[in-house]
Formats: structure tokens, C-alpha cells, sequence
């Protein structure tokens, strides 16, 4: 008969309410305890070590994140430069741009007569609220922007880039893409059309003929190139969706390449879908190794929740911790132009930086 | 058009993580964001409300809880008397006593190949593993307290409690049975044969002929003449199963007594199971008021999370802001007899309390 | 390098629709796709499979089946033999009962305004409604049969045999308890206690001292004992809950008892529940092998869905293939007294039947 | 009181398995029961009054579909222009692509170690598995393909009707690809980008400087322009993702130039993901009419299951009773250039057709 010591040697401890816990402390003792609890209490401490480790770290983001509450956290983790590249759905950014331009989204209700809101104008996301006719000034404002554009093609990454520098040079306010304009993170966004930022960007170009060029590929090459320079990455995905896919395939397509490379070094993932019905966004991170996305023996921590519940006793850890990144680790890019470039060292010109 | 304004009127507010949060002020803040974030600070906000009011508090006790490293927040609840009454599935007590009794669970590998550990003799829940020769004797410790019963039903509550009793005297360690029975908190188990306590108590029958009967009839009437003795009722349930179920339908089955009752006054539940496959899990607490389950004002919160997740901020916030229970909404139980008493009043035998 | 050939063996087959496919013809061509199509088409081809073995197959009904429209669909699977005992939630044998006595479900709205709902006697189970009035004459109906009871308890088997029986005499209707007691077929419920059926119970008893005793833990000594008896076992399970436990721990039992059993052979599962929140309703068929409920070697298939979707096809296909039980493997059954034999040879009373 | 009869005239049927039910038969018994049944019985049905009525029809796919195996069935409903204009994933495309070219997908174990697949070069999606050095050889095809386009941006819809023109006379094989390039049925990509078929246009531009270029910004004009030349519209949707939100942004931004358009009039979705968590994906069809995005008397039905259980049976209904689209509202597209056209009539290049 098998041993059960070889099985059973790490007890769980339950977990104790005590007067004044701080979010570090609450999530020190969800390590000892079971499920999603002890999954949020291992990405907490994994992503500590990432933090002192020399990794280049992705940031995926999708979901209602921004529309939910969350955009400060995730600006916070940009100005830390907790992370060194976010990987967006374009809602995301969009929900940022309307709080940074000073506007709102609200407590509403979640069985609330849609018909109702529809007439007046109010636009739901579950139990939020927001204020359609200001959604369409939003529109016109990034339609205007992209007016002043070039008639070229950027890739989402210098697009978004101008535009965080737009919005911060307009209202001095904290966001995400303001935030990441400031602290220099590159921020893509590959489903960029569909999204009410590309609704602006398509009525730039009604607006004006020829500008309004996204180059979704161009963003392919720069994503994998930034693998292939750092050769250790991380990929921390909150949600599912394109940022976590698109995270993965710059790997992948890392290695076709440069062959030394073979996935992600450590993924962590907040998601809520599941993995049985094959989608990419419920995946498991370990199918992610069957494909290369992620090395075979990766960290890999899933959490099965809701970000609204998840991110803030997360981040409120790693701020209570005073979580500091081994600054060697941090890249200093140059975002500014066509070609963003590392350390000062441009990536080539539409073509993948292969093996060195 | 119909006025935005009308549904535009409370902005939600970006959670801002801070240094040194504590358990309460991460709540406070969460009131503020959207879906279960939200959900769990109105859960919280709620159960402080409760706990103001002349109510007695139902709590539901579902999902591997215990083996999950939740029993001693169980347990503080029960202590703290923020509840006053707890209805559970089997399992939760079992592996409560199991620690209790000195045991361990451990931290395992939800992908483990459970061939092998059949043959290590290791039960696992998802990541957590169990000695299963412990298990086994926790079993033959049940059968043997169950042959020193008498050989008449008990209700799961007063079994619950001489058990809690007998566990305690053995061990003197803290538990949701044995807080229950320093407490003088009822415990109701409607499923009790559905698990290894059920095991026990048939061992126990199997070794002295007419002992181990568990007049869970008994306690459908119990629990209801609790409803009609009380009138205002609040349910918290954590996670679905026959404790949602049992304890709404003692408000429904008191109505048929006491037709002034109709429906628990507040309700909350944390749960994972979602409503559009028609089980009574996942079912909303908006369907639960059409059968009366709930008052048509009752208030309402539902937080979709693992409890591993959820219950460790919630209780750390109650515990944190030294939350008290109005002690005059406290009953005072006789649980020691098959005769159960409120304020020394007892229930008639085997009859339901009717309208006054 | 490992070689892809090792896995790459068997290629997928896009289905095909055909001008008129039959459910046999369509779960025929799942078997060649992906995800839950194929655990679809693996439950059928499995569930043909063990009609033609010597195993006794469990039937766990959990979830609103019955108010779901799917108890003719359970009726035909026992009228059939398919299955030689069931395990059921009380509210399916209720819901069933509800219809049998020629009362409906009706077509609803999920987002009915469960107020007024509530003013107008409707209870609520999703998009499907009842009428309340209706189902309280349904409990008194129970009561009063209950009052004919003898002042002693009945297992839930027992007294689910004779209220099928009554209810037959009385209605000569199609249903699960009418097809059950006329085909012999054993219905435990475990939970009883927390269901209309308990309410009637209990009803009963106000209305009679002494009776409506239900002695569940009877209940796990005849379901255990009917493994000992036949040693090779199958367990399909519909929903989670207490059947989906209460089938696996008769098998836990059973080995304590008589050590060469070591779990069932089979088992299929349609859940929509999830295994990473860690209970028992959503847990893996994987699992349920290290607790010794499964054997090491079992075949097994869980198919994730809402059963409403998945057993029409599954059991129309079960009959368009005319699929017969091999009639040597179908038990005989005597449920007509407090001690159930079969092949005429009755259990032993109160006690387990140990090792031969 | 309210009268219960107003709420209770339509009796739910209970489903009876009889011999050799054909799917429209199984369909039509569905239309009776409840839950996730009921849902795709109305799905069905809906499907069916659409066809009949004056309105284009956007077919969104997202989630493993063609890797899953349904790849034929969404060929098929092209092939018989149940629908107008596809939007899809990249990775649909791409495992179509695969499959036409001649290779296959195969069944795998979703429990496999996936350290080994990927030292076997095998790729694991849950339970399928594909050969990665298959695959590359599919992006080196594309990337070939690529290096003849112009250097000139090019829609995801332009893109990908030469890449089904040429995949069609390179193979002569049936799939969504070729089968939307012979019926002339236009396929929208808006995040190509985060895809293999990303990878290889990013790979041609390695190639070859200047090609490799998509205007997903142009596709979000090209799809607006549809809405406002046909005002009735349709939205089907299998999963969620960028289909499902890019099908919907199209009537809001269509209503943004052409006022009287108030969002589509018909919503078909089948889905897994769940509303609560805020995420678009599995957001209510209610909620999408705050936005809009449907018209708020719009056609709704919602289908929370697996595609690959539910399109089988679905689309088999439909081909079993031989439905046909009303042929005057089948649009005739020419998508051969730039600028697409219908009926002749091109759109205008790279504006919004406004308001006539």
C-alpha cells in the first residue's frame, strides 16, 4: 500500500478573524486554507516573487474592469511598474477615458426595465450605470483626436500611447491610460475595432479621409518582439478574452524565432469562465503548456472569481506590503514613435528580431 | 424622453488601494464598485443592519466549508451569536469534527492522479486531502457515542447538541458543534443520512440493535415552530443546498400556521451556483418571495463567490468594527432535551405552535 | 522527442446535419466532435454499454427535474428497467406527484415580478410556474395519507413505495412514484426532511401524534447493503446534491463491510455545477475515485449541462435503439414491507450484511 | 388577491421519449418543458420566423467551435444563407483553415500532462488535441499567401474572402471559409490580430516589408454600412467575445449617422458565460437594449449551453424540416475589392453612409 505521509504533510490551518487584520495579513492566512481562497492567496505571494525576479511582466485586462470599479487599481500596478506591458480590451480603456475625462458610471440595479434606460439614455453593464449622450461625447472627442493624426497606420500600442498622452496633457488625471502614458508602459490593445475607441477612431476617419489606420499586425510583431528581447516573461490575466490569448501568442510566436525561448516563465490568472467547454478564456494554464505559451514548468495560479472581488484585497496586499520591483527588472522604453524601442535599442522595422 | 438623472444619481467610486487596509475599510470601500464586489460589501453592510434588529438569524451552512478551512469563522459566528440558529449539511460537521478531534486536513493537488492516492488511503476535496483511516475512525467514535443513546428518535438538533457536548468534553478545542453547544445554539442537519455522520449513526445501529434514529421530521416541525415563535426572521446562507431550501421552508411551512408570517425579513447568500437551471442552489432570492419564502420587502443580497473567497473579508470586517448583536434579539435555547425551549417556554411535542 | 503519433490517433468528424436525423443518428456523430457533445455521446454509448452488464444501476435525480419537465423521461427510464434504483431529492418526487395528481407546471417568465407573483398564489421555479393553492392541497393530501401510517418509522424507501402505490390506486397515472412502485424499483430519499413530502409529513403528524417517523438512517443501511448484495454497481447521477453523495457513500459503506468491494464500476454524471469551489455537487468523477466511491479502474463520463438540454436527446436515443436491459442482470425486488429482500432473500434488520 | 389564472394558462408538457424522434420532432417536445430545454426549442423556432422575415442576419462565432467540430454545421448554415455576414474569432478561422487544408483535430483527454504534448509537439484544447508542426506549416502557408497581397491595407472582410477564394481552389474542400467565399457571404475578423491567422499575416510582413496590413478599422465602417443600407437586422450569436459585442456595436453606431435605426430585431445567443459578473460576453439580451444595441422589442432568446450540444440538435431541426430563407431578403454582396457593394450599390469608401 502507497504511503499517506507522501500525500499528507502540509496541514491546512482555518482561517481566524482577529480584530485589525490588514489585506497582507488576510491573505497570509488564505494560504493555509482551501480553493479559490488559497488560489488568491498563491497568486498574491507569486506575484511578490515575480516582482524580484528579472521577468518582463504582461498585464492582461478584460472584463468590466474599468466600467466595474478597478481602473485605479490597475493604474496603481502600472505607476508601481508592478508590470511592464498591459495587454486591453478596448472596453477597458474606453469605461478608463470616460472617469479620467471626469465623468462617471453609477450604482444602478441589475433587473432595472431596460426599455426604460434605453429612453433614457442610460446604458447598463449588470448593476452599473453610465450616461449614454456622454458615451457619445466621448466618441467625438476621440474622433476629433484622431483627426490630428497622421494618415498612416499606428499600431494600437503608439495610438494608445498619444492618446494617454492627450488625456493627461487635457486633465492632469489618474487612469489607466494616463497612468501608463506617464510611467511608460506600453499598453496594446488587438481587438481595438471592436470597441467604442475604434467607434472614435472610425469617425476620425468619416471626419477626415485616410487616418483612423490601426496596425493590429504591427502589434503582433512588437508583442513577440519584446519576448524575444527579455527571453523571461511573466503573464498575469485578469479575465479571459483577447489580452489573454494575445499574451500567450507572443510566445508562441517568440519561439518561431528565436527556438531558445519556450513560454511564459509564470502565469497567473483572475478568470471566471471554465475550462469545459474548450473557449480560450476558461482554458486551463496548463493546456497553455501543450502549446509553448507558457514553459513547462511554469508557476501557474488560476483563480476562479470575480475581479471585483479578487483585485482589491490583491493589490491592497501587495500596497500593504510596500512591494517594490527589483528595479534591474524594470525596462525603460521609448514609446513615442513608430518604432518603440528598449534600453535604446530600437525593435527592426516590421520584421521579427530573430535569433541572436 | 425620460430623464437619466432619474437612474444617475449615485457615482460609483474607484477602489484605491492604501496602505494598511483593514478587513472593514476594503469593505467600505468595495460598497462603491460594481457586481460581486458590491454584492459582498451590501452583504456585509446588511448583516450589521441585522444584527440591530429584532430578528433571529438563520445561518445555512453548504459546500465543503469545513474540509475548505472555514470552521472557525463558522464558529466565531456562532460565538458571537450574530446568528442564532445554524442548519448544515452533514459533511460541514463531519469534517469539523474531524479537526476538532485533533485532525488535520492538507494542502493537496487539485490535478492529483486519485488512483494512487486510493491506494494511500487519501480522500480528496479538490486541493485538499484527508487521511481516510482517520476518517475511518472518526466513524467508529460516532457509532460508538451513538450505542450509549437511547433507543428512541432524536431530532438532528438534539443529537447535534449532545454530540457538540460530547465532543467538546472530550476535547475541549473549539468548533462549529462544539460552539454550537457552548452556545446553546441549535444545529439542524435535514440531510443528515447523506453523510459520514449518517455513516456513524448507522454503524451505531449496527452494533446495538434500535439505536441511531434521526427524527428528521422532527425537525421540519422544530425549525418551523422557531419561525412562528419568532416572527421576524433573517436567512445567511453560505452556499446552496438543503440548508437554502430548509430554512426557507420553514418560513413557508409557519405561514401555513400563521398566516401573518410570510417570508423571512432579510436574506443573504453567498453562493456559486448560478439560476437559469431551475435548481434550488443557484436559485435568486427574488424567485424564493414568489413562494413566500422571503417577505415581497424582504431585503435581498446575493454575492456570487467561493466562501473561501468571500468569507474571510466579510467576518474579518464584523470582528474588525467589534460587532455586536442587539442582546436583547438574543433567544435563550434548552437544546439538552428532545423537547426544545425558548425563554423556557418549550414547543409542543410534535405538534406545530399555531396562530396565536 | 516524444512522437505526436502516440496522440494523434483518432481524428475528429465535423457533425453533419442531415435531412431528418434521429437522436440516435445525431448522438452517433457526437461522438466524433469535442467538449460536452462528445461526454454527451460517451454517456449514451456507456449507459447502452452497462445495460448489458451485471451491474445494479443507481439513478441520482437531483434538481428540478420534475417541475422541468422531464419526469415522464425518468418514468420511461424505470418503467424500462435502465436503472434498478433511484435516489432522489424530495421536490422531484413532489413535483411529480404535483402532475400525477393531474395538476400542472406552466410556461413563465424569469423575470416575472416576483410580488406580484407572490399576491397571486404563483410560486416561481425559473421561467416555469405553479399554483400555490394547488400545491397545499398537495401537502394536505400527504398529510392526510400519512395519518393512515402505522405510529412507527418507515425508511423512505418503504414509505415512498407505498405513497407510489397510493397514489397509482388512486390516479392510475404515469409518473416517477407510480412507475417506481409498479415496477418495483426502490426510491430512497435522503433528504426528505427538506421537501414538501417532509412538510406533508410533519403535517401529517400534527394532525396524528406518533406518526410520520422517516428513518433515514435506515435508508443508508438498505442502499448499502444493496451493494454488499450485488457487488457490481453503476451510478448515473442528473444534478449533484444528496443523491449524487448518497449513491457514492453506499459504495464507501459497503467496502467497510465486506473490504473486496471497492466502488462502483461505472458512473455518469449530467451537472452543471463546477469542481474548483470544492463540494461535492460539482466535484469530479475523478475524485469520487480516491474516497474509494468509484473504483480505480471505473469508466466514467460527466457531461456539463442543464439536463433539460441533454436528457431528451439522450434518453429519445436510448429508445429509437430499442436498447434492452439484459433481463439476468434486473433484481427482484420485495418493497413492500420494512425489510426489502431480493430474489426473495431479505436483508438483514437493522444491521449491515457483512462479508459472505 | 391577484388571480393566479392570469399567470398560469400555458401548461408546460412533460418530454416523452418516443421511437425514432427526428430532431425538429425532439424541438418541437422542448418548446414544452423549461429551463435550458425551452430556450433552445425557442431558439429554434425563432431561427425559423426569422427566415421568413425581411432582415439581414449577423452570425457571430466565437469559442472553440471549429476545433470542437462544428465546423460543417456553420458551413452549412452559410452554404444555405441562413445568415447574411459572419463576424468570427481568428482561431475559428484558423482551425477551419486547418481542416480544410486537409488535416484534422483529434480526440484527446482533457486530463493529459501537458508537459509531454508539448514535447510531442501537440497542441491540447480540453479534450482535443491538433499537431503543432501542422499548424506552423498552416502559418507558413498564410505567410506565403500574404507576401502576394498589395502593400495597401485591406479589411478583414476583403482579406479574408481572397483567403477563401484561394484556400477553395487550392483544396476544392467545403468549411466556413470557402463556404462564405462561394455563397458570397461576408466574414468580419475585428480581432484577427490576437489569432494564427495574425501570426501568418505578421509572418508575410517578415517576409515581404509592406503587406500584411488590416484595416479593422474599415471593417467597423464596412459592418455600420450594412445596418443603415438594411435597417431590419438579426443578431445570432454562438459564444460571446469580440463577435457578439462587434455585431452589437454596429447598430449603435449605425443609429449614431442614421438616426431611425434603433438596434437589431432579432437576438439569438448561446452561450456559457453568465450575466453577474459584468464581463459582455455573458450579458443579458435586456441589457443590451439599454445600449441600444437591440431594438427594446426585439426578439430575444438566450441559450445558456455548450454550442456542442446545442447547434447539432438546432441545426439539425432546421435542415429536417428543410428550411428555407425567404430568397428577396438574401442580400447580393460583391466582396471582391476594396469597397464592398450590395445589390450593386457600392458603399462609400471609407465614410458612413448617412441618413437618407
Amino acid at each position: 500500500m502507497a504511503d499517506s505521509s507522501h500525500f499528507l504533510h502540509s496541514p491546512t490551518k482555518p482561517f481566524r478573524a482577529e480584530p485589525n487584520l490588514k489585506a497582507d495579513e488576510i491573505l497570509k492566512q488564505m494560504e493555509h486554507i482551501s480553493f479559490q481562497g488559497r488560489n488568491l492567496a498563491k497568486a498574491y505571494r507569486t506575484w511578490k516573487r515575480i516582482l524580484n525576479e528579472d521577468v518582463l511582466i504582461f498585464l492582461g485586462v478584460a472584463g468590466a474592469l474599468s466600467a466595474g470599479g478597478l481602473r485605479l487599481l490597475i493604474a496603481q500596478i502600472i505607476a508601481n511598474r508592478w508590470i511592464d506591458c498591459v495587454v486591453s480590451t478596448g472596453a477597458n480603456l474606453y469605461h478608463d477615458l470616460h472617469e479620467t475625462r471626469g465623468r462617471h458610471h453609477y450604482i444602478g440595479d441589475a433587473s432595472a426595465d431596460d426599455s426604460l434606460l434605453q429612453k433614457a439614455h442610460v446604458d447598463r453593464v449588470y448593476d452599473t450605470y453610465a450616461n449614454e449622450d456622454e458615451f457619445i461625447d466621448n466618441d467625438n472627442w476621440i474622433a476629433n483626436y484622431v483627426t490630428t493624426l497622421e494618415a498612416r497606420p499606428y499600431t494600437s500600442r503608439e495610438f494608445l500611447f498619444k492618446l494617454g498622452k492627450h488625456l493627461w496633457d487635457e486633465t492632469g488625471n489618474e487612469g489607466i491610460l494616463t497612468s501608463a502614458y506617464r510611467a511608460n508602459v506600453p499598453i496594446f490593445c488587438p481587438a481595438i475595432a471592436d470597441s467604442s475607441i475604434g467607434m472614435g477612431l472610425s469617425q476620425g476617419r468619416h471626419l477626415k479621409p485616410d487616418v483612423g489606420y490601426i496596425d493590429v499586425i504591427g502589434d503582433v510583431i512588437e508583442s513577440t518582439n519584446l519576448v524575444i528581447r527579455r527571453r523571461r516573461t511573466a503573464s498575469i490575466v485578469l479575465g479571459g478574452g483577447t489580452p489573454k490569448n494575445f499574451i500567450n501568442q507572443a510566445s508562441v510566436q517568440a519561439e518561431f524565432y528565436c527556438p531558445e525561448i519556450n513560454g511564459h516563465q509564470y502565469a497567473l490568472q483572475i478568470v471566471t469562465d471554465v475550462p469545459h467547454y474548450g473557449g480560450a478564456s476558461g482554458s486551463s494554464l496548463s493546456e497553455a503548456q501543450s502549446w509553448g505559451k507558457l514553459s513547462s514548468n511554469a508557476d501557474r495560479v488560476t483563480v476562479q472569481a470575480d475581479a471585483t472581488l479578487a483585485l482589491p484585497l490583491l493589490v491592497s496586499g501587495l500596497v500593504s506590503t510596500n512591494s517594490q520591483r527589483k528595479s534591474e527588472a524594470i525596462p525603460c522604453f521609448d514609446l513615442s514613435s513608430p518604432i518603440m524601442s528598449i534600453e535604446g535599442i530600437p525593435f527592426p522595422k516590421g520584421r521579427y528580431e530573430e535569433h541572436r
